[in-house]
């Protein structure tokens, strides 16, 4: 591994089947964008989709085009393009609202349908908004529900008993990138009784997930991260087509009405993932979600899969060879079938470090109290990237750039 | 009136002082579009604004445009430019989510300060998605709640009781246009201790709406219809400042967090208005309607509603005087004042004769079961057109290309 070379690596991006992939995104040379687990970068094409649904949508079909140009038809045309990637039919996925608000709603379905049980069985580091959302119903319903919170990655059995309405979990995690066993961890709750409630964001379009292979219930997942989306792009939720009948949204908007146009006063629910749609959805976002998608129609997410794997490995490999001595510590599974595909390392001088990379066009970020994270996204980054990174890393924490107190000061003005 | 000719109506526009706004607007030659209550025209600007977004924002800038680009702050200055238009200070508006959304996330809290009172009182003919959300609260918080209706434009002192905790009604009926006196039933709900959550739908920038004037506790709003905010555009939301401080929001997201990005497990709700913020904003949607605002900058809403009031009076006199003898009755109040900017026609021919007006460059719509649904904005509808869309009309009436099977069929397929 230390007697690696760059040369090796531009051999590897040479014979890399995905390498083409990276004309389709509008990328800076000199830049490498290690952040596309934060915000997905813009894929040819989508500028010109929302120029069109301004200009000519908007701007001259106007009212005509909800059913003109299919506004109406856009949150389950992305539904069914974003199934493919995450293991679903294409009935059961929905482009709707935020993680936030999806999550608000899958949690009272799953309420409404375990009537008996009182929990939502979550873990403490789960993604902050998903524990909020919990908390915001748990005080909504009053009473008798709580959030039960387990250690991160601690096993449930543990926690699983007959009140557990429902498990929600993120699948992978926000800081450390490890990836739980969706169907092992499923089969578990549903042995108790439990629905499962997954949280994709950082899964959707990183590699291909099973959800009906893993008999998900529910999941949810945001569309700005690696599937390209655009900034705040609309988010996704799936219900397992077994269940879909049963619920009836407690979030119940005209657009997840049977017949929105009938203006009835009394709601009654659309067939099937529809009515988990509420209000008017934001056209041009979802217009700019729906062209990014596009560039997934031919994407094989197994060699995705097997080059984010690729690209995580070398890029701890390289660090720990080319940086040690600097106190990097990793902070991810070092077993790449654990992690999704980021890798993130602890510093005490985390904070400044990465802005001396993003000052040298390493494009990473920083959670709290200490982590550096590293997103990898086969499709616009290759090896000879990884490789470049380590070295602009390596020179900084050499040079120690990043530890003068001009530097310090001058990082916490910008 | 009847010997009112189009000359005198070109010497309208022409003293018209906001004649100069037609120009603001994208709008086709011919075009006589009187769906601005349904969705806003384009105005110049937007495009430039969201192809800018797209490619330097997202495209180059990428992750950092949160703060370099201030997306962050989008949401609250939508609000503040939104506060002026309805009669609020910038402090107490906000955008976020659908009004859908937002109508769930007032009544939660209407319910939450009235713990003691079990009712929302609204009128039977409320915009559906009002009452839907309504129901979907109900549903969800089970057992007691109740959804009181009474009458459209009944008065409400009969329903008006102790149970009450929140009265919630849309100020301008989408069907009719009839306007409910704002200050005048925010006071009587407030003597028996009920709150007031108004739907602003057809009210924000169609003229000026009066808030804090009226005491109005809660309001929500639309982005895309008087306020040109583009398909779908972001809906707002409005809570009177001194009740501010005593919501926990149900609907509790993290970018309503007091510090979203110190991932607290904990929900504590941010000061002010923010906390009615749940998760990522669209940004392109965002940043269109942002844009189409700065339209409103110089607008003096009070020439907007004296124009309304002229434009749709105008209309009403040349259908009754021009149209005569072919079975249109008109629906909206004929008193101005008890009109918001809109006007409504019954006719058992409505369909084909709003299909037969569509086709002649004259965009109006067509709610069931006969209603011809007029909507007037001032900013780009000007007195001459208001000629020229009944003298289309007139003939289609006089010929009755509307009448023959030949159009019913062609109506039908289109």
């Amino acid at each position: 591994m230390t007697d690696l070379t760059r040369a090796d690596l531009e051999a590897r991006d040479l014979a890399d089947p995905l390498r083409a992939y990276r004309s389709f995104f509008e990328l800076r040379e000199g830049l490498i964008y290690l952040d596309g687990n934060s915000l997905g970068v813009l894929p040819h094409g989508v500028a010109e989709r929302v120029a069109d649904v301004v200009c000519r949508e908007w701007g001259c079909d106007l009212i005509t085009s909800w059913n003109k140009n299919d506004w109406m038809g856009l949150a389950p045309r992305i539904g069914a393009k974003l199934a493919r990637l995450i293991g679903a039919a294409p009935g059961e996925v929905i482009a709707a609202d935020s993680t936030s608000i999806n999550i608000f709603k899958l949690l009272t379905a799953a309420l409404k349908l375990r009537p008996s049980r009182r929990v939502i069985l979550s873990e403490k580091g789960n993604f902050p908004t998903d524990l909020y959302m919990a908390q915001g119903l748990i005080d909504l319903l009053g009473g008798t529900y709580e959030l039960r919170l387990v250690e991160d990655g601690a096993d449930l059995s543990g926690a699983l008993d007959q009140d557990v309405a429902v498990v929600m979990l993120t699948q992978v995690d926000y800081r450390t990138g490890r990836m739980l066993d969706m169907a092992a961890t499923t089969q578990a709750a549903h042995q108790t009784g439990a629905l499962v409630l997954w949280d994709l964001a950082h899964s959707a379009g990183a590699f291909p997930v099973d959800l009906n292979g893993s008999d998900a219930d529910f999941a949810v997942g945001c569309g700005y991260k690696y599937l390209n989306g655009g900034p705040g792009a609309a988010a996704f939720l799936y219900v397992a087509e077994r269940l879909q009948d049963a619920i009836n949204p407690a979030l119940s908007g005209w657009l997840g009405h049977e017949a929105p146009f009938a203006f009835d006063g009394d709601y009654r629910p659309a067939p099937g993932i529809a009515r988990h749609l509420v209000g008017t959805p934001p056209v041009l976002s979802f217009a700019a979600f729906d062209q990014a998608l596009s560039v997934f129609d031919t994407v094989d997410m197994g060699l995705v899969r097997e080059k984010s794997k690729a690209l995580s490995d070398l890029f701890i490999q390289l660090v720990e060879s080319r940086c040690a001595g600097h106190g990097l510590t990793l902070a991810s599974p070092r077993d790449a079938a654990q992690r999704g595909s980021q890798v993130s390392f602890g510093s005490d001088n985390g904070y400044p470090i990465m802005q001396a990379l993003i000052a040298q066009d390493v494009i990473g970020d920083f959670r709290a109290p200490n982590l550096m994270r590293f997103g990898f996204t086969p499709l616009y980054i290759g090896y000879a990237d990884i490789w470049d990174a380590v070295e602009r890393l390596r020179i900084i924490l050499e040079t120690c750039a990043w530890d003068t107190e001009a530097f310090k000061q001058r990082s916490a003005v910008t």
